[in-house]
């Protein structure tokens, strides 16, 4: 029941998504940025540091999807002219994340990859909608998806037309609560063995706690993730969301220096 | 953090909604029908069976939140247009799930109540499009959603202008695998110490057990809630959702008059 | 796999135990007490209390499984003959806990029931021994424990002879945090089709709040439990142990009349 | 509340302990060997092809805590004999779990390592007992336990007086049904800046799968464990307990020619 046919590991060779001069699947990749867009300066300076650390593509929330009404909601559309405007700058693709179906399509014009969040994985219409766009989808597991539903959301984007899906572990909720969620590093050998898809994980949201963002992603790199997503602000303390999870510009470099360094000698291991 | 200001306790007196003739909040409700809107022959055959065995009011889905793509998807507008046939013929308000902030306006023209599902729990836009409709919502808790998290998607829809929110405990995910779900049947009181929004319970999601919606639904009752959300289907295996978790007309009857009978007990308890 | 054979409901009939007047299975059994035995004054004036209140059975420990081993241990022999002399005086038979496997035999000589706490529901050298003892045993589900691990631990017990068993659903361990723990009402019903064996319900453990213990009592006789296991303290704010979930006399008074009375009411509505 | 004193990060250096030629806490240790010991022969030759693969360290169970009563419960002293003719033959340190609080001092006549598994985190007096023992106790997590939860059961071992408690994740108890339990990772550093007690990792009961043994054993390494125990079978699908996820000694040699591997360039990345 509710079996997986495009994205099963039956279904198809290992998935390859070419975004600028990267090859998703094959190229390890490294995504980093702020949280939130907050403002244009912030982000074009971050987006500067990631790629002197490193990273090869941008992330930002221009949409943000925060527990309380109250909280900072995302600059929208002049968030995503920010993050087109650090693309400009660097070259960095950029990452997204989108919440309405009215947004998928306007989206594309903006970002590089559309990010579907945790909280989204089972809104299937928005899915449906990604399924139909012209650009890759980030697809997080959702905090309560066991790996059968999340490849079943998956397969709602492929069945659609898209076949460019990159899926992200990003933490499961438990008991825990040191961690902000627990980490199902697992996810990522059982992904690969049940899908040809390829698996990033964010150690950030995973763990909630920026000392455990430097081993979960050198864990993540053992474990045979296609790459990682972060956060990273230039004062993680003044972020205006999540600023217990973001690495400094300095952190980040010193991290992405080992998460190279590790990857290239998995690749001579095997 | 993340303080609930309009939907706390502290924020209001008890919300009575009037539906139809019933007021949610201070008459007990059942709500009562199929999972899915399959035909017309079927759901008029429900309607009026359930409201023969006392059912206040009409469930029924026409749009299918599914774990598989190649699941049904429900009838869509199709179905709506039955459900209204249905009320026109028993006058039965009608209570319908909405998936996508696109539905949110023109679905009030079919349905009284608008349910928000256990997968949409967090998805903000439909929360804040919710908030502008003109109808009462049905506010299912995520499966994996704490009491304040739950109460803070009221917010949104409540901040947005809408204050008609029933709240609806349906079973949240465990390791439990003998039921489908673990009802929390203590987010009834609990809910009703921190909110002034009425809380109703759903046995059959929270349990996926026929043989255990007539002992929870009792219990339910004696818990406090202010309703009960049944799935009732005319030959519950051949239905096309949900097969596992539906009453016959004949189970509903029974239930339903040991409901009607013990909530009149517990009135008289205090 | 795993399959249950003597506490299976197909393994015989409702099972009946004598525990001085009272039938456990045929009576709705009403345990009431402190959560710590603290010494004598307190003990007895509580067992005073609850029976005057209506209690069937006073409970109390001995010997306290505390997370810290700085936390308050019990008092050991000691407090089972303080439990002993309120046997004496008010005739209520005693129930307490058991840690050790080394006291097993000759707490009996103590107490009328031997408890079997959540956090030894897979202390299957101390179930094998309670399996061997003279006296019925209450065993309390494991906060992480599936019905079905559940009822393989009674299966141990009546495995070894003892067929005196009676189940208490205490609450399970899930990511809510508002509630010390999810207590699964479902269990009860669930428990009585799959087993003969009397289930009873602890719902100050199972929500770890006061103001939760009424309606989670009363929700608990409509679900069809066999008793209620209570925590009582004459001055809870000073309790050793439990402090935030024990009822003074007066509350328990007040609830208790409320629990028989319904308890009353379910058995003319069947 | 719930505060570790001895076990503290701030209550002393990192600690080492001695078991043989090795240095816990220091050496990497790679801890090997079937789940049961079934007989002489079986374990003699594991135990043999384990020390040829690298394995520092013998594991095998003679005292099973099983599910069902119905099951293999182990051979006991005869186990424990068997295993310390092993030692004999290979001179590898012997770790064995214990279960009963009578039976710790006499076991460590036979075993290096006293093992207290999952199931009896928060047995107590076996915690006490442990702490008496003049043997090192490798303490896994429960299956339900928080980190602080798990550093107090420590707190029991270490408070009685033995201050060689070596911790060990083996995975807690979600919602996820593909793995038998999810291997939380981020307990390693999680561990380690709360404590400055050694922590191993358990990647096959923390999977439940033989294919993902491998990539998180190198997870851990990476995560930066001080150690694995990884179950060894010579023929897994014969095995009395847990048949689902030993490695054959071929598949152990590989891999752990990798973690030896891995280990070393990790070390150099610091």
């Amino acid at each position: 029941m509710n079996e997986i046919k495009l994205v099963s590991r039956t279904g198809g060779t290992n998935t390859h998504i070419q975004i600028g001069r990267l090859t998703v699947g094959l190229d390890f990749i490294l995504i980093a940025g702020p949280c939130s867009v907050e403002n244009e300066i912030q982000t074009l300076e971050i987006a500067r540091a990631v790629q002197a650390a490193g990273a090869d593509m941008l992330r930002g929330g221009a949409f943000k999807p925060r527990t309380s009404p109250y909280a900072f909601q995302g600059l929208g559309l002049k968030g995503l002219k920010i993050l087109a405007m650090a693309r400009e700058e660097t070259g960095l693709p950029i990452v997204s994340e989108v919440l309405d179906t009215r947004d998928v399509a306007w989206m594309c014009d903006y970002v590089d990859v559309l990010q579907i969040g945790a909280r989204n994985i089972q809104n299937f219409p928005l899915l449906k909608e990604a399924g139909k766009a012209r650009k890759p989808v980030l697809l997080k597991r959702g905090m309560h998806s066991t790996l059968s539903e999340w490849l079943n959301c998956a397969e709602y984007i492929l069945s659609e037309g898209n076949p460019n899906v990159i899926l992200c572990e990003r933490g499961i909720r438990t008991f825990e609560t040191y961690t902000r969620n627990t980490l199902d590093l697992s996810a990522v050998p059982a992904i690969k063995e049940l899908s040809h898809l390829p698996v990033i994980v964010d150690p950030a949201h995973g763990t909630g706690r920026v000392s455990l963002i430097a081993p979960m992603s050198l864990a993540a790199v053992a474990s045979g993730a296609d790459g990682l997503i972060i956060e990273v602000h230039g004062d993680p303390k003044m972020a205006l969301s999540d600023s217990d999870q973001a690495l400094t510009p300095q952190q980040f470099l010193a991290v992405s220096r080992k998460i190279r360094s590790l990857r290239l000698f998995m690749e001579s291991l095997n």
